[in-house]
């Protein structure tokens, strides 16, 4: 499942200080012994520490798994000298195998000892089909806040993304954090999706440890959303084979919810996902995304549509658009959809990716043992 | 969008009885011109003609896209002796163009000569990106049933087929034809799905002229329930760059419409699409698909699973079976997947094919223009 299999798989990361604590987990009806414990832990609002296994999502493994995973937490939690309690575990990779625990508790021991502000090396330990590693920052007031991801496949909504961890040194408690983690998460990663395939391991994790003292709440805000969405749209663009971005964004819904769901089922729609990575303006295949949502209100006569900002579609018709300029438009990245259904003030986006051989290829051949 | 730019690419077909006529129709907000025709025709419950043309399916064309629609049925009367009233119109291709309505009209014409009892020359003219015609018949009692259909992309429920026409010459009022057909629909049709997304030119509709008189119901029922499973089967496995057939049968669900979704989230799932393309037994992967469906009642404890007849999964959790074994069998066609959720009666069945590189290049390459 990784292009090197010598490549280390195994992050930890560690506040000096105690740290508030909120997150969002995956809605998958198999959750994977990580996501059991981390129900458990981030109940108390406090972590300080987190572990993160590639290769072995520690997922369909049942009580002998999630036995693993306290493990996993206890080596961790002696490693930085907190309590287990305070130890989040994270694991990525193939389904219905347990983990290798002795590989894990050598990597694991020592581990403490080699902690530095560097995030880099952590972000590329925990990938697995990722191209690249993910870390985003953005400075708020006197505090930093930065996140590490990874996504590649098996990436939708309820939750979606694989494991993105945010942390700072800005002052915020918990429940704050965790209202204003959800706002940030609904517009950027739950409305992300690579494939329609939902993992049964995704976390969104926060810690705030305060070092850097109280920030405004406008500021803080402003940042966690942005680097929330910085991190969404890295994750869509590193989608197994995608070589673009694909940004919905529907205007003119009946609703909020409806303008979501029409997003989505353009941007999930394998026509239109094929469409942009062969860039070429099929525009009905546009047309017919945004009908396919049967439970949704949409005029025909109403719908306009701009493809990389050129009108394709008016009044629920293609129009007679600059061709050879739209397709060379669609060459580029990202690819730009905007609905506009002209029936009332409902927004809403969607993030995704192309469709490539690429994730055919890397798919088809992942092998499971 | 045809490897043969010079095949024959208009079918017409006619009944020398008036018939009874029953059809479904797509559900897309974007419907065709002649669907928008067919709603009306359908209403009256009686059909002689049906012309078909491949090539420009006549969705987002307008007013002017409903009158050369409404000109292909007159065309069509003209050559077949019939009023307009009973003719039925059917279109596939690119969406967001005009007919050529100077080639339709010289192809019309002197058609009605060519009229004779082979289907075949009809299944093929219809072809879009499909790899073969399709045509299935059979006998009941003294009468005969077949259907011609056509399917390859954009082929998802409401409803999933591009265009399936059923012809009989058994005796069949039109309200019980129309209940049959949606029985027979409702257990084929709308349980397929090559890419999630919904063609706005889906039509089944099923013509019977009673030339052979009347049959038993429940003779007919069978005959046409097993028709359209056959035809079902063969659009999915004629899917876009597919290799197989990709079958799921969900038992043991609260309900026949929770096991229906599930079923269907397995068969749509990309990583499990790639996976039977792959042929590696990734039986993680079907315990993911089962468990996105978040708002249906799932006990991962009670989850049993067989692939190919091989149990893969007991008590939500991977068996330790055969695997060169599952793998050779994966190498087969069908894929079957059949998952036991433990709770309840509810039975469903969904039906899709393998996703593989031949899907993407298709649709990245296919020109708009």
């Amino acid at each position: 499942m990784r292009a090197d299999p010598d490549a280390p798989d195994l992050a930890l990361f560690h506040s000096r200080r105690p740290a508030t604590a909120a997150g969002l987990l995956t809605r998958n009806h198999f959750p994977g012994a990580p996501i059991l414990l981390a129900r458990e832990r981030l109940a108390a609002g406090r972590l300080r520490t987190v572990v993160v296994n590639a290769r072995f999502s520690n997922v369909a493994t049942g009580p002998a798994g999630l036995a693993d995973a306290r493990e996993m937490a206890e080596l961790a939690a002696h490693e930085t000298g907190v309590s287990p309690q305070e130890v989040l575990v994270g694991s990525t990779g193939i389904i219905g195998r347990r983990l290798p625990m002795d590989r894990i508790r050598r990597g694991i021991q020592g581990m403490g000892a080699t902690l530095g502000p560097d995030l880099w090396p952590a972000a590329r330990a925990i990938m697995t089909t990722d191209t690249h590693p993910k870390v985003v920052s953005a400075q708020v007031e006197g505090a930093t806040l930065t996140a590490v991801g990874k996504g590649a496949g098996m990436v939708s909504p309820n939750l979606a993304t694989m494991l993105v961890y945010l942390f700072t040194d800005a002052a915020v408690p918990a429940p704050e954090l965790d209202r204003m983690l959800r706002a940030a998460a609904a517009r950027s990663f739950q409305v992300l999706s690579i494939d329609t395939d939902t993992s049964t391991s995704d976390m969104v994790v926060a810690l705030a440890n305060g070092a850097a003292g109280e920030v405004s709440a406008t500021a803080f805000r402003t940042a966690l959303d942005a680097v929330c969405l910085s991190m969404a749209e890295l994750v869509a663009r590193d989608g197994e084979g995608a070589t673009k971005l694909l940004r919905v964004q529907v205007s003119g819904a009946v609703d909020s919810s409806e303008a979501g769901r029409i997003a989505r089922s353009v941007a999930d729609s394998p026509l239109v996902k094929t469409m942009a990575y062969g860039a070429d303006p099929n525009v009905g295949r546009l047309l017919m995304a945004v009908g396919k949502c049967v439970t949704c209100r949409v005029v025909p006569g109403r719908v306009r549509i701009t493809l990389q900002g050129v009108e394709v579609i008016r009044a629920g018709m293609p129009v007679d658009f600059p061709e050879a300029r739209v397709r060379e438009l669609l060459g580029g990245d990202p690819v730009n959809v905007r609905i506009d259904l002209g029936l009332a003030s409902g927004e809403g986006m969607a993030l995704g990716c192309d469709l490539t051989e690429g994730y055919v290829e890397e798919n088809a051949a992942y092998a499971s043992s």
